[in-house]
């Protein structure tokens, strides 16, 4: 069944339940194509034909197959996990550090990421949507590093965006370029690493 | 004029002479189309014709367009500079960041190193050519940390590769996910991150 077909039951859905079912449905199956199959096999008749969604709500709503890309991201950064919060830095980017690698080696996020991070290499829209997301999830967890700098664990004037970043890096890194394990000591490794940049000063402004 | 018809022209070119020129100005080529077009627009015919060499050369020599962006690695690691020796690690692994950051914002190779790395995302063959060249240009600049080791500037056990990828991956990071500027400041953040974390310990075994 279609969900544009149950808008025929007045009563049985809640104003504005529809067009967020409907949004779940095609961002859902946007996904699944894009981990399966990749960015340039991404279609919006597809889409609306495995989200059981009418082909015009597609249409009209993304437009393009970019503006769907953009919208999956924002969706992305709004369902994905808050902070940790462990009470000490290294602990908080231990949690970060495991939860990216848990999501980009995820047989379904992991080929997601790499789909959507191809696409924005020659697309600047995507680039800029995929930008969105990483300052979404950078200003989730900025807070733990200004709360070092708060209990006196970092040095005042630490950045705590450039930390952030200085976990994610060496884990995307071996995703997208040298090929290396992307395991738990990895990312063990990748948080211990910024903090102990922090800690000399490293990103201090 | 092909290259191809050279060949006629005996006593002219030296044994092996006209086989090295095919392939530089076959990669040449290839490194166009992927810079200026991307890896989804590499197509054999065509860069025959922009090498100014003969179709049935390129197909016989190379078969695939995979095979022809693994040759392309292979050079592309074959012509990288070598190592630069400035005597102390930071100066070493600062020379080594502004050689990756100066790569990756160069007009040609910027754009040439974001298609092939994209084409890895979704091409397994691709990606072990990849990992190929990174572990080529790793192993050309791991000596440095082992050197660091060696004078008493890093802890006994320290991995040499570790403190290499650790210094790419932030410049990598932005290139790819984060959009965020690759400037020089970067590529020497990035090389002091990677030495004091290594002083810390965090790259040892």
């Amino acid at each position: 069944m279609e969900l544009e077909s149950r808008e025929a039951e007045p009563g049985t859905v809640r104003p504005g339940g529809r067009t967020a079912r409907v949004r779940a449905a095609v961002l859902q199956a946007a996904g699944d194509v894009l981990a399966e199959r990749g960015f340039a096999h991404l279609d919006l008749a597809d889409v609306a034909r495995r989200a059981g969604v009418g082909k015009t709500t597609v249409y009209r709503r993304w437009g393009t197959v970019t503006a769907l890309v953009a919208d999956l991201l924002v969706d992305m950064a709004e369902q994905s996990l808050p902070r940790s919060r462990t009470g000490s830095l290294i602990g908080d980017l231990k949690a970060n550090a495991r939860l990216v690698q848990r999501t980009l080696t995820d047989p379904r996020q992991g080929p997601l990421f790499k789909a959507v991070i191809a696409a924005a290499t020659c697309d600047p829209r995507t680039a800029e949507a995929l930008r969105r997301f990483y300052d979404t999830r950078i200003s989730e967890w900025a807070p733990c590093v200004q709360e070092a700098v708060e209990r006196g664990e970092l040095p005042e004037g630490t950045d705590p965006r450039e930390v952030i970043r200085a976990v994610s890096a060496p884990l995307y890194y071996r995703l997208l370029a040298s090929g290396d394990p992307l395991d738990e000591a990895a990312a063990d490794r990748a948080a211990e690493a910024a903090a102990a940049a922090a800690h000399a000063g490293v990103y201090a402004r």
